[in-house]
């Protein structure tokens, strides 16, 4: 499986993936599941990609070599689109292509068109956007009331984001949010793996601002790690107690 | 859905449920999903349910009022067993027998024959012994590598037992952690609600030692579930820095 969550903030932007890839647990690989496309001071975008590995790199071919046929003239591509909205279009309409292509063989297989996509991002002086593009190619938005998305194995790593993660969260508070939100997904779920990539984009810096790649020897990455897990016990043993214990 | 985990220490045993019982959103009730078997100063089981209503209702019954027929002379019940295992086998036929009269029934509509049970207890001089119960009437026991089971809806509250138990951790700091555990999958999942049943039970009591019904007013609830977000607040700000930042 995968683990990716992206956060957009009143800051910015922060994007984190891990990179295990498996096919059952005995055929288990490493792969980047994060896709930066960067044109510095015009726009940045970011992809997260989760599900079927065939499909996700179709869409990346179809993203970066090819024009997406939306009807449009000249077609719209994520390197003319005027807002991420219109990006995010774009993205549905390749991952459309995708399943014209392979979804009919995939289902005669017993096979679902699973793929999930985040893709966020900025384009000149527009509103930083962030959306999550399903199956069909339809996509949501994030919002100020749910500040992050998730696409994998989301459940494990989610209540930790659900109790921090607010519009004004700190860029940095929120990328190390999302490493204890994988950290603890990679503890208890053997389909998500290290390395982990990680984007953090100020707003209107219009490039990434910081890039990074995480193994679970990086200093930074085994420090949280550990951190983490003692601050969590420290935290449980200071909780109120039972009527029937001692103070 | 459910969520119940139950917490197997060098102490005693903690059992925690629940009690949301829903057929869609827009069909919510609550119903207790953890039952006391109690014959103080010889035995004490608690049983804790997930999945389908109907079986696991019907399972209780059995258990109760009627003798398990499973091929011993006179039928070992959960009232003469002689272990936590053999208890756990009878609980196994139990689930099997209402199989038997559900189960074609249930197929038929295209419905999984769903259930997934929690046992655990103590016997006279045995250690105490926990188990969970599939519905194939086939159980896994836990273990000191393993201490805690979970059921129903698992995924989001199981980093946090993940991080913190171990069968050395004391019986009333693992009854927070299931607590907050708890807490974190109500406030991720609809499917699971307030109010919740606390079991503790130190080792060789032979009797429940402490037992509660917490709701969303209780003021331990309340105190635990603000102070564990307060915590995590603390605990994120105050993790390491990345090298760009300032100390």
């Amino acid at each position: 499986m995968t683990y990716c969550v992206a956060v957009k903030l009143d800051a910015g932007l922060v994007f984190l993936s891990d990179s295990r890839t498996n096919a059952g647990v005995d055929q288990i690989s490493t792969f980047r599941k994060m896709m930066v496309y960067e044109r510095p001071g015009d726009r940045f975008m970011v992809m997260l990609s989760a599900g079927n590995l065939s499909i996700s790199q179709q869409v990346r071919e179809i993203l970066q070599i090819q024009q997406v046929e939306n009807g449009a003239k000249p077609p719209i591509t994520i390197w003319n689109a005027k807002s991420m909205f219109d990006a995010a279009r774009v993205l549905g309409a390749a991952v459309r292509r995708v399943h014209d292509q392979d979804g009919e063989a995939l289902q005669k297989a017993g096979l679902d068109f699973n793929t999930s996509l985040i893709l966020g991002g900025q384009i000149g002086g527009e509103h930083p956007g962030m959306y999550m593009i399903y199956p069909l190619g339809n996509a949501i938005a994030a919002s100020p009331e749910t500040p992050f998305l998730q696409i994998g194995e989301s459940k494990y790593g989610k209540p930790i984001l659900d109790r921090i993660l607010r519009p004004q969260t700190r860029l940095e508070d929120a990328a190390r949010t999302a490493i204890v939100s994988l950290d603890s997904t990679i503890r208890s779920n053997l389909s998500v793996g290290l390395p982990v990539d990680l984007v953090l984009i100020r707003r209107d810096d219009l490039r990434i601002t910081q890039r990074m790649r995480l193994a679970g020897d990086s200093p930074l990455y085994a420090q949280i790690h550990g951190s983490w897990s003692h601050k969590l016990e420290q935290a449980v043993t200071t909780l109120p107690r039972f009527p029937w214990e001692e103070a």
